[in-house]
């Protein structure tokens, strides 16, 4: 008898890799549900998009649907999976306001997360939020000058030409206010300052880039201060005002009047498609899963944004959405489902932004997640020269360490600097996730060379700092 | 009884690391004995001093004899241990014609090493290698007009003026060849490049770079071409002519006009005032140390780049002299001798190099290593791009990635672009001292930002394409 499909919820990172690794190994059928139009596309592209360092917003696909048909791979766009039925071993999908019932074998559940809106009503011209080309499209019609978008920005992708529409008829905004100082916050302030908008932030705490420590988020403010963004820190915002459209936003009991404000306060797993079916959750309401990417439920897998995955410092289970954890769990599912068992990996927390000419980098626990994970964390943080001293064009790198005082295991640490300070941090990531000790990592064999480091990399400087006390 | 003083041969990297770390830990005396004037100097800048990137001969010192001094260390400039005799635990020292022993209770030999003339005459104007600031000087002052040369290029050091005065009187080069295609090959070829000189760099084997691999040599030698630098590649110089000045090079055959030729053709462990201890010689005759630098003679250490050091992949003795090595393993000796038996790390050969804006990287075996030392090696080559397909900026990365086929260990690799290039390195060198497999490295949680790399690094990629071999 034949088998089901290898059904997969969600068409991009997580859903595509998965689908397209099956085939590769497989001769059965994969299906892919996509509720909306775009597939395939690069969500860590929207702010570079509206920054205008991307031409076009079709530049961001990465596979076409013509592309993921030619793998083999039955693609549905505008079929979304409402329901899951796991004794039956069926989806129910949504289409059009029709509904069908589709058997599988397998089940990977890859619908991602959605940004939230928080307490406030994104139901006004003028606020935004980053999620899906659709919106990205929408702001920059914004932006444009009333009926006059540049509708060569758009590509010749499925955009919602309504939307857009809409946007493109309204006056551009003077100022913009960010709400939330995460990736997105900093991120999208760069860009709209790149687009000539006065930009403000506004962040509840007192430290933008909260995961990345405050020896970070210090500098990254006051980076954004000297390029003309206006950051309001532990200024948490309490409402946006305005009727059809926003007007201001309100912090701290000011009123400051804006013609756009950009949330970025946070993202939620898509995983109401499991509701009822007894799927196990986890951190934040993702789906639960195991070293291969299996649910509580057998025959169900999740992936992805809205998945949890193994944390490589706790062990413990953790949400980290970000998009190479996708692909590769994704990838390894499809394997999996292929017949070859494939760990998905752990997940190392690690992460890098950009900030103007700003670079960011972090991995694994901050000291007070160290510190409810059990760990007795140790935390030093210096600086150093990203190249040798008498070299040009080095710039002051801060890195900070983070290690148990009793293992000296190192546990996490963070990197800022202008020259080549991001990629750093894989130095880092890759010796967390070695389990090395301070010990090991400062006798790490790292590279120099005058014009890319100086004789003791700023990591292994951090690492000689805190091994010092450590031995005390 | 008081005990007799901690003595070190050699003031630059390991020589200095040593005593300064044993004077921060230990009350005792340390004598450091220099032949020369300079002291704590960056052998590493010596290209961009000639580039002219660098600013002052001078700003190539590290730490002054004042701040030696300071520090509670006897430095002795002009001072030059000529011999030891172990069994009375005394130095030979020769300074101005005079000879005095010295009593040791520890005897560190930091002396470094030279650069060799191969079979070349070096005995003639116009004709340099770059080892030491003097011949920075030298060379620098050869390239200005006739006795128009800028004093304050050198800064306030005690540079050799006699040579200076030489060079500097002579007309300056049009045409300069440089003979050898490793790392001062190659940044000097920049260097006088930037000194608009004609360059033409002849290397004996197919490949400059050879530690690099065949991958990083072919690029780097067409990046030079595209940068006006003519590589004459397969072609050994046979012969440099001329009678009080160089006048030619010929190579295969050819004779190709020169009025200056450096030599970049190797370097020696400066281990000959250990002849007739019986201590024992390692790798090029280097000294050869165990894991906390000592030799095979009891209280005599060596480190830097006359000593061996072991190989983090193949565990045997290797000598690799670069800065790093030096200067962790003096470190870590000024500990042991002041109490606290500290080793000094391993080598995993990592090494990075810039020829114009490309980068270049190289850590552990080249397969050819591998195989000699007792590994089955598997290679894998691919190109991927340093950044998101749709950002701005970014460069074809090569991986060059090197395994064995039976444990799958990551053996060594190389890693050559103009985008973040080199500093990637780091990540291998990492996995590689963490004895990681392919798997391991591929399953990595490695950064991942639009302008800083795709969502799978080209590390990864390099990792998933040679793991899908291995696994077939």
């Amino acid at each position: 008898m034949a088998r089901d499909p290898f059904v997969v919820g969600g068409g991009d990172a997580a859903g595509l890799s998965a689908a397209s690794k099956f085939r590769r190994e497989s001769d059965r059928e994969v299906v892919v549900l996509e509720r909306g139009r775009w597939v395939s596309y690069a969500h860590c592209g929207l702010p570079y998009f509206v920054e205008g360092s991307v031409g076009r917003l079709t530049d961001l696909l990465s596979l076409s649907p013509a592309d993921i048909e030619e793998r083999g791979i039955d693609l549905r766009r505008g079929h979304e999976a409402v329901a899951v039925d796991p004794d039956d071993r069926t989806v129910t999908v949504r289409t059009d306001g029709e509904r069908y019932e589709l058997s599988y074998d397998e089940l990977l559940v890859a619908t991602g997360a959605s940004a939230t809106t928080g307490p406030f009503d994104a139901g006004r011209d003028g606020v935004f939020t980053i999620h899906g080309l659709d919106s990205a499209a929408a702001l920059d019609a914004y932006l444009s000058p009333p009926d006059d978008y540049d509708r060569a920005r758009l590509g010749d992708g499925p955009v919602d030409e309504a939307l857009v529409e809409h946007n493109a008829a309204l006056d551009p905004p003077a100022r913009a206010a960010i709400v939330g100082g995460g990736y997105v916050g900093v991120e999208m302030a760069e860009a709209l300052a790149a687009r000539d908008l006065d930009v403000h932030l506004f962040q509840r705490s007192d430290h933008l880039l909260a995961p990345f420590g405050e020896a970070v988020g210090e500098r990254v403010a006051s980076h954004l201060e000297a390029r003309g963004v206006t950051v309001h820190a532990g200024r948490p915002v309490d409402r946006i005002e305005g009727e059809d459209r926003v007007e201001a936003v309100v912090a701290g009991g000011e009123r400051y009047p804006f013609g756009l404000a950009v949330l970025g306060v946070g993202i939620e797993p898509n995983a109401s498609v499991l509701d009822g079916t007894g799927v196990g959750r986890g951190s934040a309401g993702a789906i639960r899963t195991d070293a291969y990417g299996r649910t509580s439920v057998p025959g169900i897998y999740a992936a992805g944004d809205v998945a949890t995955a193994r944390h490589a410092v706790t062990g413990e289970e953790a949400w980290v959405p970000l998009g190479l954890t996708a692909n590769r769990a994704g990838r390894a599912i499809g394997a999996t489902v292929a017949g070859d068992p494939t760990p998905v990996g752990d997940v190392a927390g690690t992460a890098v932004v950009k900030a103007f000419d700003l670079e960011c980098g972090r991995v694994g626990l901050v000291p007070e997640a160290a510190t409810e994970a059990g760990f007795d964390p140790m935390t030093e943080t210096i600086t150093a020269g990203s190249r040798s001293s008498y070299y040009p064009g080095g710039d002051d790198t801060v890195v900070t360490l983070v290690a148990d005082r009793t293992t000296e295991r190192v546990l996490g640490g963070s990197i800022v600097g202008r020259d080549r300070a991001a990629i750093r941090i894989d130095t880092l990531a890759t010796a967390i996730e070695a389990d090395m000790t301070v010990g090991d990592l400062e006798r790490l064999d790292l590279a120099y060379a005058p014009p890319f480091s100086p004789v003791w990399d700023p990591v292994l400087v951090a690492a000689k700092v805190l091994g010092g006390r450590l031995d005390d």
